[in-house]
């Protein structure tokens, strides 16, 4: 990838530790004698990082990537850093040029440092509201926010202090958005929507459309239907991100309600009366049907589909692609995906799926028959 | 849910159930002896209903949350109703506090409550076109629609009289929408887009995109697509409700039709050419490949896929994830979903399922050898 | 459908093929004797074209809809317009009346046609930047663009020359587009995004969202997720298109790459680093997880998903709703999909589904028995 900072606002690798949040986290650097703390304006994988770019390893089967990188620096863990010394002892060669940092749990490090870069290469924000955005007169809009262009905010929302909204978003009537939060180009809250702090809510994003009520209306004719109109509303926690283009609809009493620190992938669907459990992380594609409740620390794999009114206990973990269609009360990892096969001899197995029942039967006359 | 309505605006259950459309139902209120008809500011569960809310029941294996409710009211079916005084009689206890309303269909009743607070929460419409609007000279707006903030409405454009577009729409060239509808925030109806009377379309819908029409092209290289323009329009009848990032895609020279009383949910897509009959419920995350038509009555449940050029007759229902991959001529329910179990059995079983060929030639020689 | 043109800007079928580009096509007009080339003013099916709109045949089963069309001309096969001639002869009644345009490729025959008409119907574009679109001082952008009202190009953006983009679109931050695309309504580009000439993106498109990286920080609580900030961007080729609300994330080190000639449908999700090879076809509600690689020249069935960290090689071709969980490293069709039934009978069959291993251990111990 291209480097994040010109080498001027580049700080040496010392420097970047030092300015990174590394609460929870031992670290040491180990620079190889005499080198001086290199100068980092990046972070790179093992495979593609040069040597003004801090790259890392997380999982042993890449130790090998350890000898080629030209990485500047690599975040390793203890383990890995003892190897290392051992393999260059053994073949007498000289030691790797890159700068060691090492640590206990790199993949958090490494998220920490990201988090630095990502705020060092956005610089400063440009707080205030576009002349472009329309903003009723009662809204009440916190310090430091920013209100990107076109976008609209209705009579009595508001906006916590440090939140940024992109181009276009809209906030309806009476919502919220706690502080510090982001919200990409393009964000829709519908009216009755309350979002806690520090989220961030990805372009296309929908909360609070109608959830899907409907009664049968024979006065409107054979098979036709009536709306329930959904009065209840949405609920998002602190600490949660929600991506490009998943919908989260309002309740039809009460309130459709995702926990803290809940992570959604993109294009989601959660209907109306979900209740989803903190800290509980849903891949892309996964549709989770009305009234379902999932637990805490939870994880439900991409394009999983749950049906409605059912219950997952906490720390469960639903593999990709699987149908959920009963509760779930025992923690564990369920899945339920067809495999796939070279097309031809699908067919020969699907075929036989049709039969299962009758095959059964076959061997149940065949072991009488012994 | 909290109170819909203020005390000083909220209705009695008589006025309340007097300003209601309750064109074909049946009912009547029965408070307790001396009581007067209760002040309801809004509606509730069973569970969590208090004295100004209305309730209702409509499934039986909930009639015992009837003893314990602080409803100010519950609509109940006539059985419901016996049953809860035979119960008192019994248990020669005081009858619960709460007026009845008894109608033969509490459910329907519910919902023409509920739409009446819908109406009446939204308070008094504001009429015009927003100055940040931008509206074509030869746009036809109807008398008192309500054109939102950053809206387009493209040359030759009509808007019915009644029409609500929240922020954000826009209307291509020539495309129309009937009387009474409502367009939340961020609706896209590309050109050569009809949609009938009292739509309601959420944040995110896309009506008219182009359908994924492809020709080999070989003078642009092996295995190179070339455009097949999308010449068609799409047509949706009266009635129909759309749900938040739906998309439905124009034909290829026919229109792909929407028939009256369709109701989608979110995140649908339904392709070029695709026919959905009349009354016909899709839910969310449903797939309709190309030029496939559905009948009238159908239900298809969440995250179902149809395949493309298939025909689905009248009442058919199909079960969530299921995929339709064969015409269904006969109405009825159809399901097809993997069961899923807890990993470790599902990938014993799932290892079976791609010998069942071979599990099934060992059967036959196990019978033959008999 | 309606006719595309009108009468006085309708081309004869002669003035019309020369119009269109017929590059790598061989093809010749037979007009009846002593007919005119007819005016040409749309396309149609055979079942739908009226004497002013061309049709086309290009499967061999439709040969019978000859007969009745009402098509004032017919794209056809030399094989069909010998087996036509041979018809007629032995059937002793007078040719069809339409003109045939005999062509070795009648589809793409079409498909250029249909690009004809598409850009005649649009009639001349109006350069220019709308009044209401907000563009940076130091965005580039090319000659002949047209931006429409309520644009969003912010700073360093660049923008193709004759690239049109609908209301409502949103360029990133040092974003860029190149010549001749064309962007619908509500198209939104993250900053770190770059996209080849002869774009189309349809409505709801969001491509350089953060992918989906998470890191478990036990600082913030038993479960609690970090985030990993996605650095990269997303690259994607020329002459691709994008459907309706598809999503395609930015990488969180090197970009997600879409490859030149790649074809998406609507609501497509396209996770971080996924890399998509040229001229690959993808059809609508396909998921894609993260990092994986997806060959030149496939093609992925509806609903389709692949999970993370996969290689799919070269032409290889998913069928609709199959989830791929495996690398695929040769070329072929591929499929997964649990065949649906009658509910009654999936009951019995998926009862048994969950017993495979111990069915197969009946049929062993029978075997063994023998």
């Amino acid at each position: 990838m291209p480097l994040l900072l010109d080498a001027a606002r580049a700080p040496s690798l010392n420097a970047l530790l030092a300015a990174t949040d590394t609460t929870g986290l031992e670290w040491q650097v180990r620079l190889t004698a005499g080198a001086e703390s290199p100068v980092i304006r990046g972070l790179g994988t093992l495979a593609s990082a040069g040597r003004h770019e801090l790259s890392f390893l997380t999982n042993p089967k890449y130790h090998g990537q350890l000898a080629g990188t030209h990485a500047g620096a690599v975040i390793l863990t203890p383990d890995a850093d003892r190897a290392l010394d051992q393999q260059v002892e053994q073949e007498g060669k000289p030691a790797p040029a890159f700068a060691r940092v090492v640590c206990n749990n790199p993949y958090l490090l490494y998220a920490r440092v990201a988090q630095w870069f990502d705020r060092a290469r956005r610089g400063g924000a440009d707080y205030g509201v576009h002349p472009t955005a329309v903003v009723a007169p009662d809204a009440v809009l916190g310090d430091k926010v920013i209100i990107g262009p076109h976008c609209v905010i209705e009579a009595g929302a508001r906006i916590g202090s440090g939140t940024v909204l992109g181009p276009g978003c809209v906030i309806g009537a009476g919502s919220a958005i706690g502080a510090d939060g982001l919200l990409h180009a393009r964000v829709t809250l519908y009216p009755g929507v309350t979002v806690g702090a520090r989220a961030i809510l990805h372009s296309g994003v929908v909360l609070g459309a109608d959830g899907f009520g409907l009664a049968p209306d024979p006065t409107l004719g054979a098979g036709a239907w009536t709306k329930i109109p959904q009065l209840g509303g949405v609920t998002v926690g602190d600490d949660v991100e929600i991506g490009a283009n998943t919908t989260v609809d309002r309740g039809a009493l009460d309130d459709t309600v995702i926990g803290n620190g809940v992570k959604l992938d993109n294009q989601i669907m959660v209907a109306h009366n979900v209740r989803i459990g903190d800290n509980t992380a849903i891949a892309a594609c996964v549709g989770i049907a009305g009234s379902t409740t999932v637990g805490q620390r939870c994880t439900i794999g991409g394009a999983a589909m749950l049906s409605g009114h059912l219950v997952l206990t906490d720390d469960v973990h639903v593999s990709g692609g699987t149908a959920i269609t009963a509760n779930v009360m025992k923690s564990g990892r369920y899945t339920g995906v067809y495999p796939f096969a070279d097309h031809a001899d699908w067919q020969r197995n699907a075929a036989v799926i049709q039969q299962l029942g009758l095959l059964r039967k076959r061997i149940r006359a065949l072991e009488r028959s012994e």
